[in-house]
């Protein structure tokens, strides 16, 4: 669950960067929206910043410290749609020592997503 | 991946709390340790805090943006053996009203986890 300034608003980002689908959408009785969302089958969620419940998004603490790890079939194409679509590039997509052609952009709200593949042996 | 002050030192808390086991380890060329764990297959990584490279553990940012969500046989079980290992509660485990039952705890290195299942309709 990724804490975003506004979980609406940072719905297109994923949407354009990684084909994520918007699959629920619900709001607390606070008025926090909880997206559900789905890249690939796989599922995350979008939640509100809310400081009173220590949901804090990464531009409000400074940083973050999880890193997203997306497999994908072009690691290349997918971090041009990411950076297209408003990411920000920590390092740039090369073949990694460690066996993955990856790398490392923050998203929009500054969670840090590495995208890559496994190396041809 | 979830960015702690030690990766050696946190896996006994993953392995106490949630049954987590190390699939494999690895030492970066800096000396930076990437622990590959997995909590019923399910697969998760613990690295070295290295702020040089962004990455920074939730004591060091003072939080953290991401919430780990964990389905669970037993939340009021899993939860006591996550603070009897040396988590802090959150919130406590109860019948929740978007239907589960669920806690939060924030483990040793400050990553908080919800912990719960959905309740019977």
């Amino acid at each position: 669950m990724l804490t975003v300034k506004n979980a609406v608003a940072a719905i297109e980002f994923y949407r354009a960067a990684f084909g994520a689908a918007e699959e629920e959408r619900a709001t607390a009785p606070t008025g926090h929206v909880v997206s559900q969302m789905a890249i690939d089958g796989l599922r995350f969620f979008l939640v509100d910043e809310n400081p009173e419940a220590f949901n804090l998004s990464p531009r409000s603490l400074g940083g973050t410290s999880v890193r997203l790890n997306l497999i994908v079939e072009d690691p290349d194409a997918t971090t041009a749609a990411a950076l297209r679509a408003g990411a920000s590039e920590i390092f740039p997509v090369s073949d990694q020592p460690y066996g993955f052609r990856q790398g490392r952009v923050a998203d929009p709200d500054g969670h840090h997503w590495l995208i890559g593949k496994p190396l041809a042996r």
